[in-house]
């Protein structure tokens, strides 16, 4: 597929995020199945919820666009997640935890740098319904990434030290 | 490899983000020669030369933990690489700089979080000369992130729509 618009890009990288997002949807119970502390596991429940919804937001800007909502293989997502189930399989303990939190970190940061140029396309575009809708979701990365920074920080680092 | 401690998944990243690093010194030569907007080549250009300052500071870290300085597939980056060479083979005329500028992101994003849980595991582990070179780097990675972002705003983002 030859893309030779911004309007092009964008419909690209919103089937990549809609593949990604679903992606997340599969992998965060098996992370929160494997998380000792419980605050850790309590938070990758709540992000898995808030993901469906990010699944649904994507769906909002397909019909804004008038197009059928559909994914496209995401290899970087696809890698992040292989990253994530390696460091399930290899780590134990306490290491386990620090180590389940820097790979939802890594899933959040490609997300943040996803829905930061989606926005930035949508405003371009003039479409601020789906500006707002993403930009909405953007936030939520943000603060997801934020929490697990500080229960890092607080307790599951120390704990693996 | 089994991981139990904060030392282990401390040197089983760093081994992660050198294969990462060097595989961003080999695309963002590539990256650059397609840029058409020339500050944007600029911006590759010089992001390319930070790249190969970070490979070196990491075996410096790798030389503070007695560690040989070696990397380990990391299909994060990978995937993130082969996205942008899709990109690169996709996207045509105005539209490939603003999908060059989203695929350099999503770079720069994995790195932001990779450095940041190393620098945060590096001050745990009580290695402060480890954590003030991984937050340095840390920190040239944020500010690239925020050039590019300048760059799309302002001129990129606006020739493609």
């Amino acid at each position: 597929m030859t893309m030779t618009s911004l309007q092009d890009l964008f419909t690209h990288h919103l089937k990549d995020m809609y593949y990604a997002e679903k992606k997340l949807v599969k992998a965060l119970p098996k992370m929160a199945k494997k998380a000792g502390d419980q605050r850790l596991r309590g938070a990758f429940e709540e992000h898995q919820r808030q993901t469906e919804e990010h699944v649904t937001r994507l769906e909002q800007v397909f019909q804004q666009i008038g197009e059928k909502a559909s994914g496209k293989t995401c290899e970087a997502i696809d890698g992040i997640v292989k990253e994530g189930e390696e460091l399930m399989s290899e780590a134990k303990g306490e290491a386990l935890d620090a180590g389940l939190i820097a790979a939802a970190q890594a899933a959040e940061h490609y997300e943040i740098a996803r829905y930061g140029t989606l926005a930035a396309w949508a405003k371009m575009l003039d479409m601020p319904e789906a500006q707002k809708i993403l930009h909405k979701t953007l936030e939520e990365e943000r603060q997801t990434d934020e929490k697990l920074t500080r229960l890092a920080m607080e307790q599951v680092n120390r704990k693996a030290a």
